[in-house]
């Protein structure tokens, strides 16, 4: 999982990528860039870290630039090195390309092994290098061009900004996987970006829209031009609905705010128990709890406080010291949950570490009773279009039975909504989104990669 | 404004002043220190910034030990340098003292000239030194008596933390105007703090309390203790319970998330209005606006998203840079407030600017009536003991009359509790509360300094 | 201009790479980076500036492992960005490669033409991702047909250290252009250098040689294995042992030292002067100045002080600035110069302007007359070979007369060594050297990349 | 060891401060500090490591200001910390004091027991710490009489710089035992510097002269004012003549380099011995070398090559790291050493350690004879003013013969310049200087220290 951005402005775009990329942070934690054009041509700085910690003032110096994009990056286990940061650059057919991804192709592999034996020869471990070495080998001179044939050959979700030729570049696979979204201002400024959350930050936001799945875009000085490519069948995450978006989010139809105060009503008519408060784990689950509590007219009220101040980790802790970290994010308020039958509304359960950790320590804090409520089904499938789930032998849901899960977290009792519910809430026709992990129905099967 | 904490363990207490400090850092961004005993004698490492950005690994090396006590310190506009950061060292009488202090001495000016005139020297430019050199001064071989020498002559508020002679030595000021708390662990380790939330985090919470007003903790070897000087008269802040605190305080018997949303509902009742929606100004203000939501019937629903990642400022910004920063800290959620008739519930009314801010920013995004509610009078009075408000001329309700501010602020209409359902919701006494800043009378005068 | 180094080891090699980089730091300060094989496979950690700015304890943790190769690279001024800095590595043939290179292609140009032509993307501006693309492109299972492969497509001037399978791999090209060495110990260790300094300091020096031009030697489990390939012509560039290696060289035969000091002596003979001193611009003109001394039986002695201490540099400095830190490199001492008649010692005149400045200085510092002896030959053509002379317009010896050169640098005489001195003070034959920068017979030419 | 710099300017001061230490980084590399007066009032920034690692850009903008002054400190093996790096602040009589100090006070104990028991609280471990004390205590609306009245109560070696009410301060003990030198510009700048190097790369040169002993400067807007006070008695610090200072170094009437290289000339003739070359031990050993080479017309060579490149040091290394570290620093050139009778001239031999291991390695690099010959007689008593030499137990020549000192550091000869030789050398009468370290004729006893 990673967040995007781009702009193309009449003034320096730097410390806007900067502000916007932090207002992304959520998505990506790990390795922060930034690629400019200037007088001096791409300049690209990037690196591990949070983007407050890796960019400074000597970054906004070097950095400076009217058209540039930006990219933050989850931490993933396998691929944690710096070579693996984006965005990435090309030099191909007299032309500098640089490029970011957020989303993640099925047929990488296969196409790796076919670019190698073509010749290819690949400086990273991530498939952002597949997009951009196809993108770069397909150019002919049109940028469209190479861009539908790049689409043509890769399979899965991407969501792609691009540098190029004086141009701001974007494209979007043709199901809609993850998002991107593109705002204009009356002055020509134009920002596309994982979510809304920079684009209204930033300012550029006099006409706001989702790219649509297979549209290409191209800013150029004569304006903006957009294309369409591939056969489009949305297939959006429901997951990014669900929990990774913002709550401020509205892509593709839906706000994740009102979606998840919606699934929280729902899932208090299907799953009703009865209690003294309903709590949320902040902050994705906030709407859903307040959704509950209001269908369920239970009171809501804060029982965890959450930690503003989270920077950098350090190395060689101890067990204690990694405690000692995980207890500052999230305090119990024990004078809120003392003696009290308490629901808790979260997003989603994905290895159940975290939500067995949180209901030992409420109970610790004085929760006489401890009801898990959760606003997503059970996360049964991997994800293969971004999410970085585990491996299904990590996945609680796809191992054991939800009496066995509530067990194993030590909830009073524990419940889902189903599938039919948070549909209901989206308030969209079901086909649109992607739910494979909860159904393991996948729009774009990873075996099909032999193919290619 | 600061926050203090000290630790005497069995054990290494470096990571955890820091993630104590951590779990403080809302009460002070500008500076952060940690000093320990170790067989280098005491070590102390300072400087500005976040805790998270000022150490590193190294930092702990250095830090290693088993009594220590760290610092954070707010901006404040005339003090920003380095060598007003804290814990302050003192070498006298062939001793070590390392000292840390939140609060703010009514008779620090005179006291300064009269050890000017004695031949004092000063270092720094803040109190803090005041209460280092006599408390060293009067050292003659028993630390209580000397804290007691002192305690004499500091007129205002201090709650103060020690290193002296492998000791962990703590005191507060008869009036306890700022707050400070102990606990114990069943296997002897103790820690001091300015909140809980350290405590409770670092687990060192089998037995905790307040430290009473003129009491003084001494920890070494043979164990704790107590001792009590001067005359008791309770003045704790109640602005430390309305703003400052986090929302899991528990200090001298008031529970802050308890008492913000018993605030709340007083609020509803003193000042009702016709509205949609209900939304808190986060952190602070979010158990008020429940509680008015829960008293009034009117749905409370989270209206802005908070950014969780900010980190370090940056010089040089333009006027754009910096309203970029400003947004990003808040982003009203358009979705929640937009065709809506909003109550805003917000802690407290300082200057003025951060409200019209945000009342402008919820327009824009929809809002058609925003209405102010207040959990706290109005602040007509700049405060003496240790809470960075602005002179009477920035004060807004200093200058204005309610009907005024509500013009300049922008909203549709706007009230604040009164003092008496303020103090009803605290469920104590009045008159052990502080509430100068509302009302202008001071436990302890300023002027009462001439006298030293 | 850079410096490559590999070491096969026995036990940990991080800090032996970052040593033995410091060591060769004259060689290039504005990039560097070290790259090792480490049970999370390969790790890669490179930025801007100096060896010591750039790793810190947190790198070598990073860093363990026991194979593993560095580079550091000069200024150069089109290619200042960190994507270009090496080690650079590659993915192909399921292969990690990972290779740094001190020289440069001349058909660097074509070579990419034709891989792009071929779909290659390029991710740098550097050759050096030339060679490592036909060395991943061109493997089929044997690293060393790989190379010779690649071998027979690049011309010009390559000193290559590569990681590959467990396996360090080195390989130097058929005119031996710049320096390569390498080194083992008796216990089993081997270490690969454009220098000896890093052997000799690391102590992997019980038997040391140069590499042949065109050998090829790999490094794994089964010892040392060495390969040959290409048509030999010893091309040594002569500029490495006038100016840019270490005093302490021992590179192709030359003792850089005993060649300075032959050159000096021979100079004397050449071009007399009847002087009080003689002084050295040190450090690479100090033995040429003994030399001269020695010769002339003028005494020699130290009337330029140098700054032990300099680091990087720093953004906005004004033109005093600039001055300020020219000066303190190199100080004059008065009171050996006033009143007296120097002969001053120095490697070559490029662009004449520190000679200009210096002399400048020294005549400020109360030198009567300053006469200037040069141990090699008038720069007149540029390097294609890696070193990183400028264009011939900035060339002043190919625009100016010696009488000329001598007027805009202000010196009361001017001599340069004729071209059979400096060959007769290296012991060796005229034909092994590449001379080109002083007659313009290039062995390699560029036109010839037309024809790859 | 330190080194003191202060300027008063018509223009920013910030980076020629920088640039100042920076020349005088020899003098001390553990901690650096920079105060300025701005509209800001004092502003200090200090911090462990080389100035090149301390400063940044940022500091400078914050540092602006046209006075200033700066300090660098030796490693000092127990007083490692922060808090006792200097300038240090001082805040009494409405005034601020900035101080930074140079040399070692014999009495500072006895003053530091005074002042305590005067109620004075000391915030470091440092004797300069004493001096700001005293200069503030006795400021009574004059500076000049608070420094008289300082001076009359500190004993020992002082050489002293200050920020006080815009004015630059400086004055110098009347023994005159640590060097300071003040250089003036025909526009009006003022330098005070521990060495003349900054003097002269700043170029504030137009009046150069030392301070007298006893000499205070005071630098405000009405010029440049100069008093006297204390009985004089010269006792300047031979060994910055003979190791401390630059070679550059123009101090009391003593040129380092002249004298190091007389030192060598009445070595040679002192005690010769048949051998094929001399060589230095760089960089203060090298005119001493020169000498004694011209003297005995034996050859001097450049034998040890210095690596330029060194920056701060790293935690945590071994045994093998910290000998490549030291390795790192000389290595020995085989090529002239092999198989030759060498002389070796240093500075001084304390310990005893650098000298073996030197020894051991030239050894190793081929010398078949290695002769030292040092250009001080044997260092037998600890010096109380200033230099960081270690107890008695530690001198190598407190406790061995000369013939005992030859075999543990393995030469194969070894002498000293005679008292008297050394003494002619400086071509200045004998009781100017300070030989206590090593005649144990000390000047002002450390146990006057008990009449205070």
């Amino acid at each position: 999982m990673s967040a995007i951005i781009g702009i193309y402005s009449n003034s320096d775009v730097s410390k806007k990528l900067f502000y916007g990329l932090n207002s992304l942070q959520h998505r990506g934690q790990e390795a922060s860039g930034i690629c400019v054009y200037n007088e001096d041509g791409v300049v690209l700085d990037k690196g591990n870290g949070l983007v407050y910690d890796h960019f400074d003032d000597s970054s906004f110096e070097r950095l400076s630039g009217k058209i540039g994009i930006g990219h933050v990056r989850y931490a993933t286990a396998n691929k944690p090195h710096v070579y693996n940061a984006q965005p990435l650059l090309a030099f191909a057919k007299g032309k500098e390309f640089a490029l970011a991804h957020d989303g993640s192709l099925v047929n990488d592999e296969a196409l790796r092994q076919k670019l190698s034996d073509d010749g290819a020869v690949f400086q990273t471990a991530i498939d952002t290098e597949v997009i951009l070495s196809l993108v770069a080998k397909s150019y002919d001179g049109d940028i469209v061009e190479a861009i539908k044939k790049t689409m043509d050959k890769i399979k899965g979700a991407y969501s792609v900004i691009m540098l190029f030729d004086n141009k701001l570049v974007a494209f979007r696979d043709p199901n809609g996987f993850r998002p991107l979204i593109i705002g204009e201002s009356a002055d020509g400024d134009t920002i596309i970006a994982s979510e809304n959350a920079p684009i209204e930050i930033i300012g550029i936001n006099d006409k706001v829209r989702d790219l649509e799945p297979g549209e290409i875009i191209v800013v150029d000085e004569s304006g903006l031009h957009s294309y369409h490519h591939g056969d489009v069948k949305r297939q959006h995450c429901i997951f990014e609905h669900v929990y990774f978006a913002r709550n401020d989010a509205n892509l593709d139809g839906v706000n994740a705010y009102n979606f998840r105060r919606r699934c929280g009503e729902v899932l208090a008519k299907e799953a009703p128990v009865d209690a003294d408060l309903v709590i949320a784990v902040p902050d994705s689950g906030t709407p859903g709890a307040m959704g509950y509590a209001q269908e369920s007219g239970i009171p809501f009220a804060e029982g965890l406080v959450k930690n503003r101040y989270m920077g950098r980790t350090f190395i060689k802790t101890t067990q204690e010291e990694r405690e000692l970290a995980v207890k500052l994010k999230l305090n119990p308020l024990e004078t809120v949950l003392k003696g009290k039958k308490i629901i808790v509304v979260d997003d989603s359960i994905v290895r159940g570490t975290t939500s067995r950790n949180l209901i030992k320590r409420m109970k610790e804090a004085g929760a006489e009773e401890v009801h898990f409520r959760i606003i997503s089904p059970p996360v049964k499938y991997p994800c293969y279009y971004g999410i970085d789930t585990p491996s299904r032998k990590r996945l609680i849901a796809a191992n054991y039975s939800i009496e066995e899960i509530r067990e194993r977290i030590g909830a009073d009792s524990l419940a889902f909504i189903s599938m039919e519910g948070m549909l209901s809430a989206s308030r969209l026709e079901e086909d649109v989104f992607c739910k494979a992990c909860f159904d393991g129905n996948y729009a774009v099967w990873p075996e099909e990669s032999d193919e290619v």
